[in-house]
């Protein structure tokens, strides 16, 4: 039976109605500063908590609850004869419910300009006590922290009392909510000091939908957020069926490859690697080229573009079956041309114009954790091509294997791209050994080899990947050099007059 | 300057020496419980709370620090006028130091047998909330909740206060640690009533190391635990090299591909894929049999067994360099050989002698956050195999469709096995389309695929497949099945007299 109930609100939704119908079922209310006065404003018999404890609210807000003949009435276990000895000594009177949500600091530092001052003042000390204290004693106390579930609990009441499944599902829903708040205000004290990793480091994830299912139809999925930018998960999707849980992978993969171009490109990514990569003068072209790469891999696959997709190009784009188109902006003729697709996804992110520099770190799920490791993110700066070879790189090969190396970053390794200077050409994806991915990378080509220049994301431990290059007709290589047979490895391609050039920098993606 | 400290403390480590120093430095002590008792008989001056407050201790202590008199003195802002007037007139006296840890909720619900009540008690609710105000109002108080802060703090004391970056960190320490607290309750909420995917989600990663670097050197990286079991990071490093962050990724990939074998099996994964797998009556059968799968692949490779390592498998295994030995067990002598070899990484594993159920869920990162599912773990009962074709499988090619589909699993998309009974003869890996793999997975076989059989992880979009695995010799196929054109997928194996089962299960992995 609840007799006796407190409430201190930030959120006010629902507030009146539901303190009305408390009132109604004879339930006494405490109540503390703008609270109180919406309740006393909406003729609802209310008393002040200063009242209660004879000691007044002070420091702005900063005290009002903390105070034993608060606590002791949340706390107090009903089942326990010296608690009950104890309440009756002391004048402390049991209390049945707690009402209280959070000062609002999530919504607070995400304000433009918010002040460290500001900040600080919303983290609420007396509400997560309140909450945290009546969850703890969720036997004998009912603890709401979220106003949609006033309605429900007025129904459990008005039946009799809150059910013990009810209190339990309510308590989860305050630690919950409480490790978020907190979680979320110690990143923001990362953000303000300095350090990397941090020791104890609590993630706030908050769910954003169910998906239909994961990678695969058995496994169960959903979709939660973090607290950052850019968020594919804010990406507006125009039209088309609901996002999958492949589509989620594939499109982060292929807009981040897409990224690294400024010139217009076209991206198709397929089981998470890409297919056909190019850049032209504009979007048609980028899109027709990267589709030839491999018109059977295309087919079902996802798109990256980083310009306006424009009417010409939607026209050529749907005369092929795809999951997901993704481009900073849409024309109006595009859409009008995509709606005849009821199923393909359209999805409008505008940070694809330009560069993208994810938030946080990289988390790989392992047995037991995570392994987190920063994203693979290079300065220009940071790295130093240097010209291993007897001969240097024409400028068109420059040209290509810059392209090359952009892509190949982006290939799961081990990982050999085939490339000219706006397209690749054949993918070697994902093998076991680096020759494999040589071989493979050109049995994937669809036109000639020759004159193509290859990205190779680690270094090539052996001269043999040299000799399958060079039979391919290839001219020049980038690659990160740092093999102990580096000088067997050059003496190869300058035995061929390849140009091949160290970047310092591996790529491994796995 | 501090005159005045707060110390209610669980975990007891270095107390005694700190309380003495700032006894030393003229600090007023207030105390509780068990605290004050330890430091009284050390012969520190000490106030306890309750003649501080005038308020007793009460309820076991549950309540005890929530009294206006203490959060008063905390919160107040040092540097505003109206606190410090109320100060005077309400008698509060300004706390300068909160020293607080919090009853052990997570050791406790690590129990074997811990009760419901015991971890409801090891909710600490006074605890936070001094840690939380004094965090809160960090420029006025300085906040310990970690003994390993005493020396630095009572050096800083000793050359005047406390800095402002120090007082900072020690906030942000704070809201880390209490985040991960309310999150451990959360979880334990969780697990004692049914939901599946939690709303507010709040993940506690707790730092073990940093790693050297991540997937790339020019990526720094770390390895965070979850609060969960089985877990490859307590697994025991033997000898060897300190695992690296790749080292870690393709452990994890071996064990869970090991762990679906009760007899001796072998995996040998490389970049995330396995490149070699076999089953035999004893292990260094199945390690030679995999070995001999892609020698070239296996080198500097990670090797999973699910046996007790023996001396002759060690000896057969340093004949080739490898990165990881990761196996339940390890005799004696096999150490004694392993020792020989300084670099390599031996790790026992002990969940690897039985069948592995990874805890909680599976979590890929995306832009924004994350894509959430269930393990890819699939009930024997919930999938039934269905023979589409006229032809049944032979009990050898039963087996083998057995041994291949279970690997398939592992094998990123798309993935095609060859395999015979005992072991996977040619893996076609990742693929942007599948035919493609059945193409290169026959490449990477090494014998003759004359009488192998083959798992898909997806259905087969075309006949095309067939076509090619049936000129490879292949006899017998398993595959999820369920593409529109299954029939002519079906008609072809029939013209060959391939044995086609489905499973109606699929198994992509990315």
């Amino acid at each position: 039976m609840i007799k006796r109930a407190l409430i201190s609100v930030s959120d006010k939704r629902g507030l009146v109605e539901f303190a009305k119908e408390l009132n109604r079922l004879g339930v006494e209310i405490i109540s503390t500063g703008g609270t109180a006065k919406t309740l006393k404003e909406a003729g609802i018999n209310v008393i002040d908590v200063s009242q209660y404890t004879g000691f007044p609210e002070i420091m702005d807000g900063r005290v009002k609850t903390l105070h034993p003949l608060i606590h002791g009435g949340i706390l107090a276990r009903r089942d326990n004869p010296e608690d009950i000895e104890r309440m009756k000594q002391l004048g402390i009177k049991p209390i049945d419910m707690v009402v209280v949500n959070l000062y609002p600091f999530e919504a607070t530092v995400k304000k433009e300009g918010v002040t460290l001052e500001e900040a600080i003042e919303n983290i609420d000390i007396g509400g997560p006590t309140l909450l945290r204290a009546a969850a703890k004693n969720y036997k004998d106390v009912v603890v709401i922290v979220d106003p949609d579930d006033y309605s429900a609990i007025l129904e459990e009441l008005k039946k009799g009392d809150v059910s013990m499944d009810k209190r339990i599902e309510l308590a989860k829903k305050v630690f919950s909510h409480t490790a978020r708040y907190d979680a979320l205000i110690a990143e923001y004290f990362d953000k303000i000091s300095t350090s990397e990793f941090r020791q104890d480091w609590t993630l706030p994830l908050k769910m954003i939908k169910k998906l239909r299912y994961g990678e695969n139809p058995h496994q169960k999925a959903a979709l939660y957020a973090l607290n950052e930018t850019p968020s594919l998960i804010d990406a507006e999707v125009l039209q088309g069926k609901e996002m999958s849980f492949n589509n989620y992978l594939d499109t982060h993969s292929a807009v981040l490859l897409a990224a690294e171009f400024t010139e217009p490109v076209c991206v198709i990514v397929k089981h998470n690697n890409p297919c056909g990569v190019a850049i032209a003068e504009n979007l048609i072209d980028a899109y027709k080229k990267a589709f030839e790469c491999d018109p059977v891999s295309a087919f079902g696959g996802i798109i990256a573009l980083n310009r306006t997709v424009d009417k010409q190009t939607a026209s050529e784009i749907i005369n092929t079956f795809y999951e997901v188109i993704v481009a900073p902006e849409f024309d109006k003729e595009a859409l009008d041309i995509f709606e005849t697709k009821k199923n393909l996804r359209i999805i409008r992110f505008p940070c694809l114009s330009g560069e993208i520099t994810p938030s946080g770190f990289d988390l790989k799920r392992i047995l037991g954790g995570f392994i987190v490791q920063q994203w693979d993110k290079v300065d220009d700066e940071f790295w130093q091509v240097k010209v291993a070879t007897k001969r240097q790189p024409t400028d068109s090969e420059w040209k290509a294997l810059k392209f090359a190396w952009k892509v190949c970053k982006h290939v799961k390794s081990n990982a050999i791209v085939y490339a000219r200077e706006d397209r690749t050409v054949g993918l070697g994806i994902g093998q076991t050994s680096r020759v494999f991915s040589a071989k493979i990378g050109a049995m994937h080509a669809l036109s000639s080899l020759k004159g193509t220049v290859v990205a190779s994301d680690g270094f090539f431990p052996f001269r043999d990947n040299i000799d399958v290059l060079a039979q391919n007709g290839v001219t020049a290589i980038i690659q990160p050099g740092g093999s102990v047979r580096d000088q067997e490895v050059i003496d190869a391609a300058d035995q061929y007059n390849i140009a091949m050039v160290f970047t310092g920098i591996r790529h491994f993606r796995h």
